[in-house]
């Protein structure tokens, strides 16, 4: 039985699950924080990083290390396409997410409207604020010029590129962090997204003092 | 004929720069930095950022989507291994130096010898040296533990992880950001890899206005 030490606002943790469903794959959840920095959790990964997947012996660390394990030992639709370069803009797309989208966007909405509510128990910088919401300005226009373009992001198949992308803007979206006026080819594209069924259920969970905003988890938003 | 956008401090580059040498893929390097943002690199990758390889026709972006890519096209010796789980270890170790490495040693180093000297002609930040310091023996001490179980980063085969290793602490090193006192075994691991013929041509070059430390291209160090 697969463990998947997560925590329902870590994307990459949201990630390695999307990607688990649409494989098949159970994976029975244990939540850990890992700002608690828990002994036994760091003795597991030195890295002291949230996502783990682990089946008691092997321990798999890095939401890509743990995705590209469960592309290539689960028998099922491939979710990184059938050639090298499609493969390769698949990852390109993946290392938008987990890199750019996150770092620029996704890091500053936990760590001002996550973090500073529910463990710092401090105000939010509203100077912050403004420059994640600037940055997830552009690069929504980057994601509507891809779409208007292709059926998915990284062209005519769903895949593993669409998988990080819903994980980070959910977690975006869930801190109030995503205004979807305007951006029409992305706000349907993820519409299709939140009615999967390997992906709505997340949409149901919350963080305890931390409610979403009420369009968060509707099809129609 | 492949064309490698890159600069010589780019860590990302320079693992992407051995393992096509270790694969016998020969590669033209056009010298781009980033930070000027220059509009025809921008159009090839919206993301602004080295190394990107590409053939006229096919544009790969992103290190890991370039050294996969290698991986998968290139008949020669796997640097990635057999197993599922062995390349799961190699691309933990991966994601371990193009992200943890990187942003508590590397950018900083970048950022405060590299970037302050050559662009903006500032002092650098001693409080932020001493930081990054501080991060690098940590970083030291877990690959020396690593090494003291293994004959080379992630198990007994020489493979992508090393590259990436090689790739980071060389930049850093040129820096002047490693102190090799007390780290035994990863000096030696490094010795080993400085020597091999599809690395040493790199220590051979400079940038501009800003020289490596004396001990920086020698095996003895
Ligand atoms: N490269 C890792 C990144 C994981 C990551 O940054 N996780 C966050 C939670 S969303 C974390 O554990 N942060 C705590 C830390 O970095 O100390 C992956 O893809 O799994
Ligand atoms: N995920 C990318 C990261 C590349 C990266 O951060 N490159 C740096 C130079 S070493 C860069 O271009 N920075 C400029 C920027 O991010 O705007 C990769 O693995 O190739």
């Amino acid at each position: 039985m697969w463990h998947l030490y997560q925590h329902t606002l870590c994307p990459f943790s949201r990630k390695v699950r999307f990607l688990a469903a649409e494989k098949g794959v159970t994976v029975e959840l244990v939540r850990e924080l890992p700002w608690e920095r828990r002994d036994g959790f760091i003795e597991l990964n030195p890295a002291g990083q949230t996502p783990v997947l682990s089946d008691g012996t092997l321990v798999l660390i890095d939401s890509v290390a743990i995705c590209e394990y469960l592309e290539e030992t689960v028998e099922r639709t491939s979710l990184l396409g059938s050639g090298a370069a499609e493969r390769a803009e698949q990852r390109r797309l993946i290392a938008w997410f987990d890199q750019k989208f996150y770092s620029e966007a996704v890091v500053p909405l936990l760590s001002e409207r996550m973090f500073k509510r529910v463990v710092a128990r401090a105000a939010p910088d509203a100077g912050v604020l403004r420059a994640a919401g600037r940055a997830v300005e552009g690069h929504l226009d980057y994601f509507d010029y891809l779409l208007e373009r292709r059926r998915w992001l990284s062209g005519p198949a769903f895949g593993m590129a669409d998988i990080a992308a819903a994980a980070h803007i959910s977690v975006a979206d869930y801190l109030g962090g995503i205004d979807w006026d305007g951006h029409d080819s992305t706000r349907q594209w993820y519409s299709a997204l939140k009615s999967r069924p390997t992906f709505r259920p997340m949409l149901g969970e919350k963080m305890e003092g931390l409610p979403p905003p009420p369009h968060y988890d509707k099809l129609d938003f």
